[in-house]
């Protein structure tokens, strides 16, 4: 495995990556009103082992390698096109974060609270339920040592997830970004998943025996995010007022995004929270504008796509076995669609929206996306759940992220922007 | 090694790199006349084993690993730097091409076939002069079993390098990228360059016993600009001729640039070639002018830093052992500069250019840079020279580089553009 072997195929997983996407991106868009986001994590399942790996395994295994030559790990190419998308969310969670005005939801703030705690709570006990009721009995799984606690708590964070990355994409491709139903979804999706991720944090703690992980990223995830929003915010206000966007001003903002999701993923929150927090704390204006400008199209135009890919790639279908497997993917799907939509809905009608931009918040929070992904696999990683349980879930978070853009198209004309 | 680890190791490397970039970078500008992009090399080389591992081996380490657990190869995270570095360097050879523009040459394609050519004559002859003389009878300079004819051709093409890149980049710097004294020493650059990668591949072709590496080099090579800056050009023009460039066009366009990369490099003369033959294929206009915005700050603050901090973190300056060595080292720098520099000057003297703009073309052409850390690369990976030697030729690099910035600065005042 020289430099050049390595560059050589990561050049044609450009090509393969942004022609895929860009291509199935277009039959979506077109012919299914899917969002092209959407179609770029099908596409990324579809040049995965489920689709392209299954009709050319030999072109498919030489283009991306999973395992390394020994069979011993992970590929060096998959790590690299790991880094290359998380590059890619990082740049694109502080674009997000940099349009994300909380002076807009002010006198709302009600609202955001209650439709989060609501998207919380009903997918989060709807969880628990379905454990108990359907899955405590059943062998396959879950691991072996891990406590009915540990198990049902797992399973409750994992129907928390909202895809909120996913969620800002499809606002921003909706034109909705910087408006109040924009801002009041991606309040409550942020939220959502620092809650989501939070209870993760527990889930691993106790199931490693060790409460300092919860500490660190509850704790300091609160601490990270207040001091930014205030202290953070007015200090780049004032360091930034009356300044032009120079290379040397460029650089320094790169160097604090990447400082900020340093710290976030350290403590065990996620990069994309770090990055969507100092995107937030950024002083409304020309400036922010005009570095959103520079950032921005290589940013969605090369690095995000590998985002998407990249955890279709780690992806198989063909481990769900069992007509009784297949039964209980449905309830968790029918549990995760009631808990999250229904929840959100109801939380947003009783704060006074009303129906169709309720509904419209519901199906933008319902939307699992990669962000569930992430939370599958860092379940799968450490012995939590088996690969069956972790197709059943991603079965569960392909539907819901289907169901999103084109029902949110259906009500578009309808909703009330103001 | 586990995703996150990886990342979170990239994160602080993306802090130290670009720390180190814009500190350093401002201390050689502000007080040693230096450009930017030379102080982004040396910063490479002070945050690889020459002065951050000595100081604090363990934390360079720790931050920069040369080689994996196992000590059997080269870690993952070195692997991640090279395709972040390898990107940043094709999108900025995109951008240089695209600022490439013939026609200013036009009429003087003479000279700069003259310069192009002193510039690879004279420093291939003292090359191969230098080998027959000094270093024949040395041991320990060249592999064993390499033919005194492969010898004095390798040391001969590593003497004709230009730092093309680093070219471009001081001649963005100054601010004379559109100008005709620009575009006379990038054209004579880029023709050098290939001169010196076409006589690698004769090298290697010989070396290794196999003439096919030089013919798909050469050939390929030749057959891909003729083809592109003719053909490709004109479609190009048609097909871009009134569009906009929205999200589509802008990832079409980036996926021709690595396409044209993943050609050059697939037959050997290295990706730099196919991106800067793609920018110079682009119809020169305000759709290429709005493409240059959007590549460029990401590009240059963020990911063509790592192409300069890379080789540097590969350089190990205390290899040079014993007073022999360093006279040889000595007379190779002199040599270097007498034929390149010198050379340079006399042909763009005879080509009819005043002293001082001939000066200033051959001080250009005179730095080696990092272009001339690959070609050391390739030698010392294909066993053709030792160690000893690619320190040696990596002072004359280092040296040649940094005098050329300061150099520059005094006679530009003096230069006639017109």
């Amino acid at each position: 495995m020289t430099d050049l072997d390595l560059m050589l195929r990561f050049m044609l997983q450009v090509l393969a990556v942004l022609g895929a996407c860009k291509v199935i991106g277009y039959l979506g868009v077109r012919f299914l009103g899917q969002a092209q986001v959407t179609m770029e994590m099908v596409a990324g399942v579809m040049l995965g082992p489920s689709l392209f790996g299954l009709l050319a395994p030999e072109v498919q295994n030489s283009l991306f390698p999973l395992k390394n030559e020994l069979g011993t790990g992970k590929h060096p190419s998959m790590m690299i096109l790991y880094i290359i998308a998380q590059i890619g969310l990082v740049l694109y969670m502080f674009l997000v974060g940099a349009e994300f005005d909380l002076n807009l939801i002010k006198g709302k703030s009600k609202a955001a609270l209650s439709i989060s705690g609501a998207g919380i709570l009903f997918p989060f006990v709807f969880g628990v339920i379905a454990y108990y009721t359907l899955m405590s009995g059943q062998k396959g799984l879950f691991g072996e040592n891990v406590s009915d606690t540990s198990r049902a708590l797992y399973l409750g964070a994992a129907m928390c997830i909202t895809a909120f990355p996913m969620l800002a994409r499809i606002i921003y491709e909706a034109g909705f970004t910087g408006t109040r139903l924009g801002t009041l979804a991606l309040g409550s999706g942020a939220t959502d998943d620092a809650a989501a991720w939070s209870i993760l944090a527990v889930v691993l703690a106790q199931s490693k025996g060790d409460p300092k992980i919860a500490i660190f990223a509850i704790g300091g995830g609160i601490l990270f995010v207040t001091l930014m929003l205030t202290l953070g915010k007015a200090s780049l206000a004032k360091f930034l007022k009356g300044k032009t966007l120079d290379q040397t001003l460029f650089t320094f903002i790169i160097l604090l995004v990447f400082a900020g999701a340093w710290f976030t993923d350290a403590i065990g929150v996620y990069a994309v929270f770090g990055a969507f927090t100092l995107g937030a704390a950024m002083p409304k204006g020309e400036l922010t504008k005009a570095l959103q400008a520079k950032i921005e199209p290589l940013t969605v135009g090369l690095f995000l796509p590998f985002f998407f890919v990249y955890s279709g790639l780690n992806t198989k279908l063909s481990s769900i076995q069992g007509s009784e497997m297949w039964v209980i993917a449905l309830i968790v799907l029918i549990a995760a669609i009631a808990g999250k939509l229904g929840g959100c809905y109801l939380a947003a009608r009783l704060s006074g929206e009303k129906h169709t931009n309720a509904l419209g918040i519901g199906i933008l929070m319902n939307s699992r996306g990669l962000m569930e992904l992430i939370i599958l696999n860092v379940g799968l990683k450490s012995g939590v759940i088996t690969t069956q349980l972790f197709s059943i879930m991603v079965v569960m978070a392909i539907v819901t992220t289907l169901m999103a853009a084109p029902l949110f198209k259906l009500i578009k004309p309808k909703l009330i922007l103001e």
